[in-house]
């Protein structure tokens, strides 16, 4: 469970970061400073089957490397979504990647590159990018949730990354924040995936356009389809109503998971990342203001509680981390 | 926040333990096997003041000291229910010790007694015992759950014990099980706390007689006066309806929390322990009834969940293995 964040001990001046998710492959080169140098996004090609996506994958690096010329490459990262086997250099499972469990991904991509690859799950990946060179830079212990189609978590204890006995720690995505809540795809109900997703807050505006409770959103999804998570928000900025309000409960509701994370971590940092963050300033203020009542270690210890600031690079960059870390100390990992 | 458990390099054949209740002072002498040598239980004089239970208390560790005759004494360890500075060796804050906040306790034993002195938290005393010489020996990694008048948490990561940045980790009992359910003592509504704890049970035992649900319950409150958590526990050993559901939902109560902690941690074994964890046989079915439902982590990893075999024991076991240990990499805490 061991990536010691305090040495980069790899030669090169360079590494290459890859944020592989269902949708989007992103690729990026990135200094010993944590500054990305070049960036490729392309899609991710998953009906076409595993091979085409490692195959654009390693097109990419090429592409990449080509063009940082004569510089050299301390190695390469990816990020993916999904649980890793940090021996194997496998996917043991991933919803997202049909077809890639077990199959030994990192000895692939160095077969065919011919350099240094380091795996990592997207969230700790993003942990990483955020703990380099994010807002988690002055601490050496943070959580993250990413909040996308799905939430993710990540966590750096004591400047490592914690990936539990299994690989499968920091799974607060599937955290319960109501017994009796709304189903989540997990088979759980109340996750508060299910009230601080992409997908939720989706699902919420539906309900709500079919109850007859926003005519705003009722006419966007006439002329435009089903709302995005990214119009609902636009909606809220303007000052719909409805879509304020289902702001508000994602506020309230990550309210409840990060208050319970303050009692069980006791760290002075917790980031929101991924796409739902960047409405951080329509469900932040509910967040902040429901906190101090879920959390008596939130209201001794005051700890932060913030949008990430590198956005969608944290993963890309700190996966890009994990070749200059030369996944220090993952040989120790699952010893728990 | 680090306590080495793999090295105890002290010197001396024996340590000795205190576990400090707000109720109990127990004080016993156990061996480098973790076996307890000699036991004495003392009331805690609370209400007689601070210098009063310190004075009780070097008493009762000189008594034992004599007993054990020639034999080399490595240390002290003590358990308080309290947040700990490590560093200082004060209790930062205590609700159930009025008066001990910021008094140099771990200075002034030392000073009565011209021994090494560690504090800890009781409930971090109690999963170091676990670990020791109990359910986590042959685990790095355990999460408990103190089940008594409130609930507490302890927390050991990779064979250290987790303090968090300002010595409030794993403050379990406070994490929300439902967002709008019973009110807790720290403010918050549904809490743990409120629905496992000995407090919870009488406070629903108490609710369900007046609501003329338990006639057997009824009888005993006005023969024996207001039942206890022990008295509703035989009660449900015995076969009444009332008490079994109040142990069943708290066992499925119980499994949101640890079901959170799995997907949070991801570590082998989740032990209850405290005076509650004895009504096992009436809660557990239905805590392990629920958790699958409630944690994927816990359906792809399988962790142990069990009642602490140490019972009373596991705090004191504990705090004497701090002794032992010698506080090893304490001076690292609160570098979060």
């Amino acid at each position: 469970m061991i990536v010691n964040l305090m040495r980069a001990e790899s030669t090169g001046s360079y590494s290459i970061g890859v944020d592989l998710g269902g949708t989007n492959l992103r690729i990026a080169a990135v200094s010993r400073d944590g500054v990305i140098l070049e960036k490729i996004a392309l899609d991710t090609e998953v009906a076409e089957g595993r091979d085409r996506v490692i195959e654009d994958m390693c097109n990419g690096i090429s592409e990449l490397a080509q063009r940082l010329g004569k510089k050299e490459l301390a190695g390469i990262g990816v990020g993916l979504p999904g649980v890793i086997n940090l021996h194997s250099g496998t996917v043991r499972q991933s919803p997202n990647l049909p077809g890639w469990a077990d199959f030994p991904v990192q000895a692939e991509i160095e077969r065919r590159l011919g350099t240094s690859v380091f795996l990592e799950n997207d969230a700790n990946s993003a942990a990483l990018g955020e703990k380099w060179v994010g807002c988690g830079k002055n601490v050496s212990s943070l959580c993250i949730l990413t909040l996308g189609t799905g939430i993710g978590g990540g966590l750096i204890l004591d400047n490592h990354v914690w990936h539990g006995a299994d690989g499968m720690g920091a799974e607060f995505g599937h955290m319960t924040i109501d017994p009796n809540g709304a189903l989540c795809a997990c088979g759980n109900l109340g996750c508060i995936e299910a009230y601080a997703s992409a997908t939720a807050i989706q699902r919420m505006a539906h309900a709500a356009v079919k109850m007859g409770r926003s005519p705003q959103l009722a006419k966007m999804a006439a002329d435009y389809g089903e709302p995005t998570s990214e119009m609902i928000y636009l909606q809220a900025k303007q000052g719909d109503k409805l879509a304020l309000e289902i702001f508000d409960l994602v506020g309230r509701s990550l309210a409840v998971t990060v208050g319970n994370l303050i009692n069980a971590f006791n760290v002075p940092l917790y980031v929101l990342g991924g796409g739902v963050a960047r409405a951080w300033d329509v469900f932040g203020p509910a967040l902040l203001d429901e906190l101090p009542r879920r959390s008596v270690v939130y209201r001794a210890t005051q700890p932060r509680v913030e949008p990430s600031i590198l956005d969608a690079d944290a993963g890309l960059i700190g996966s890009a981390y994990l070749a200059f870390a030369r996944g220090q100390g993952v040989a120790q990992a699952y010893r728990v």
